[in-house]
């Protein structure tokens, strides 16, 4: 099938790219490229090197033998989303294309309008885009665990059935996001449910959990199609960063407590849930929501994981409890649903020392590119931050594009 | 109290500018004039003749004596709306400045994302002002009833206890929005919640029902003060429309069945619910929702009763059941709690046929201005539609403001 891979550029648009590519579907990139020029904002970047897109997509054709159709577009502009759909008429289309760091969204007032604006404008032009140009095309959209918040019940996979005085209905899962970043994503949600009820499109929204790893099967072939590999206090994931911490000889940095629970899993997971979505179409009309990751863990527990890992390579390491940068429930129940993804044949890889290992070496054959300034959490989500040493401001001609 | 209302040239601004002023308070007025604009972009217009935001403000200070601070700013703006903010540090915010039509959100494209910008940029312009420059101030922000949907269970004020597989949480009411601009007062209602729990702002969700009605005691004062009497196909409310089609001697033309069931209000007793909430600020960190109407009727229910308080003046008149040009519920349950308002001590004034005779009133005394032609519904929730013969596009300018 025809799969247009919006964010094509990304940690996980990149190897989701090429999955479905050597997996023998008709793949269609589109990234404005934009993730590069918040790196040069932030002053961060990737710990593994990262290719030109013109080096990756040659590199991929010649490896593998198939070609990526290219299209550097901005979401945000509606004339360039509606000739896309419009001439390359994908049978599905997988939407990682949003700003997706909630740090970033909680750096300043312009940051967090900036973030809401280029995700919900961008996620209304292709759902408009897609009802007016092919509008049997599946949107798959990647949403976030993060939507849900921490509440008191289980969380179910998008919608709950409620008895209320007598009465039921099913109804969209009450959501209470933790940053504007993830209030972006629910007002997304909004939109694609509404899409489907009025417009009869069919989407398919994809609640992933923390994505954990660097390496997919394709993305290991050749050096240039290694995917992002983001540790810093704004990009990075957590246990992307503690490897990190581990290898430069710091301390394991927990927020606050560390009760914090979440869903996780391995971008090899990523990729075929991805797949596995395209190759599962909702009928015209249905919102179909999944919880996309396949284990819980607290943010103390993973610390005690990568620990215990170096320790059996005989590698000390500590971990140290800094004031929590977040406003959030550090000690709360967590109970995440995530049954469908299964049932459609998803077969997880769980987190073992193995994989902790294999980060650990990815971090260990990098740590000349450790900047170290860019660990620390600078944001505070109750008065914002500043970026790192060495970010520099964007070009006017960039803001100018918000919304445009 | 300093209260700065923002839409204050509004059809329901204006009048609650009026009311808190007479009331006493120190009120700020706030509008961009933008709604002119769209009346010009659309080929509508009021029925009632409106003065210029000029001659409206000199006319109320010398019928009354009270002045109100006038400030022409778009809330877009982020600058501007921080300099209100920190120069005139209101007690509370008064938020009616969205663009508040559905049917224009569902004109084409390029206006549901216009309407979807303006409106979630703007309030959150609003909150991250009053979070950096006046953090005791308490935002009080115009929701819609139509963010609820038509549920199958009942609708409560904002959140709703459930229970859940044993345990027990009270979470955001779930929201089924029918339009795009509907959808934007949800991405809003997130907003604010998150705004309270995060920064610790106070706030009172106001989710109105169906304004119907005209003339409050100080709009009545003199012709100057009148609002506006929309009745069109784009702007107008039902009931203002079934008078001005009963007036000019069509049918009363009926979405569908006519079985569509909202919660509607007394213009007088809106300007009343707003000086209730401001007078009774939530504590810090408090989101607060009340759903503010007064009753409840099925469209065809009003339908008839426009056409029995015409028949006991001896006016025939016909009702029509048209093509719905929504893709909403014909015939559904609904029942909306609207109990906090009450208890506060709003008295209500019920829809009484003296009310209809006051509005057949008003359309009698301007007969001569209705535009016959913008009466008919010609935007489709399927698939857009159109302006009104006589609309002129808007000047790129106001355009590129979008998002600014």
């Amino acid at each position: 099938m025809r799969i247009a891979v919006l964010g094509a550029d990304g940690y996980l648009g990149w190897p989701t790219a090429l999955h479905l590519s050597a997996r023998g579907h008709d793949v269609v990139g589109v990234d404005s490229l934009v993730r590069r020029r918040w790196d040069e904002e932030c002053g961060t970047d990737s710990l593994t090197p990262i290719a030109s897109i013109a080096d990756r997509l040659a590199r991929w054709q010649s490896e593998s033998g198939h070609k990526i159709d290219w299209h550097q577009i901005d979401l945000c502009d509606a004339a360039a989303v509606d000739e896309l759909i419009r001439t390359t008429q994908p049978d599905a289309i997988v939407h990682f294309a949003e700003q997706r760091s909630a740090p970033y969204s909680m750096i300043s007032p312009r940051h967090g309008v900036e973030t809401q604006v280029n995700n919900v404008v961008g996620t209304l032009n292709v759902l408009l885009s897609v009802r007016d140009h092919a509008p049997d095309c599946h949107v798959i959209k990647l949403g976030t665990m993060g939507e849900y918040g921490t509440p008191n019940i289980d969380i179910e996979e998008g919608f709950i059935e409620i008895e209320h005085n007598g009465r039921h209905d099913r109804v969209l899962y009450p959501k209470q996001p933790g940053s504007l970043y993830h209030l972006s994503k629910v007002h997304d949600s909004h939109n694609l449910d509404f899409a489907c009820r009025i417009w009869d499109l069919r989407a398919t929204d994809l609640n992933q959990g923390v994505v954990y790893g660097t390496t997919t099967d394709e993305t290991a072939l050749h050096p240039q199609l290694v995917t992002r590999f983001d540790y810093d206090g704004i990009w990075g994931t957590v246990l992307n960063r503690f490897c990190v911490e581990a290898a430069v000889g710091e301390p394991l940095t927990v927020y606050g407590k560390g009760g914090q629970t979440r869903g996780f899993l391995d971008i090899r997971d990523t990729v075929r849930c991805i797949e596995l979505a395209a190759l599962n179409a909702p009928a015209a009309g249905e919102y179909r929501v999944y919880n996309q990751f396949t284990e819980q863990f607290s943010v103390l527990g993973l610390a005690e994981k990568v620990e215990h890992a170096r320790a059996a390579h005989g590698l000390p390491t500590t971990i140290s409890h800094v004031s929590n940068p977040r406003r959030e429930k550090e000690e709360h129940y967590y109970n995440a649903k995530h049954q469908r993804l299964l049932d459609l044949g998803l077969e997880p890889h769980g987190l073992s020392e193995t994989l902790i290992d294999h980060v650990i070496q990815t971090v260990e054959a990098n740590v000349s590119r450790v900047r170290r300034n860019t660990i620390e959490a600078t944001i505070d989500w109750r008065k914002g931050g500043h970026v790192y040493a060495g970010g520099r401001a964007p070009a006017l001609a960039a803001l100018a594009g918000i919304g445009g």
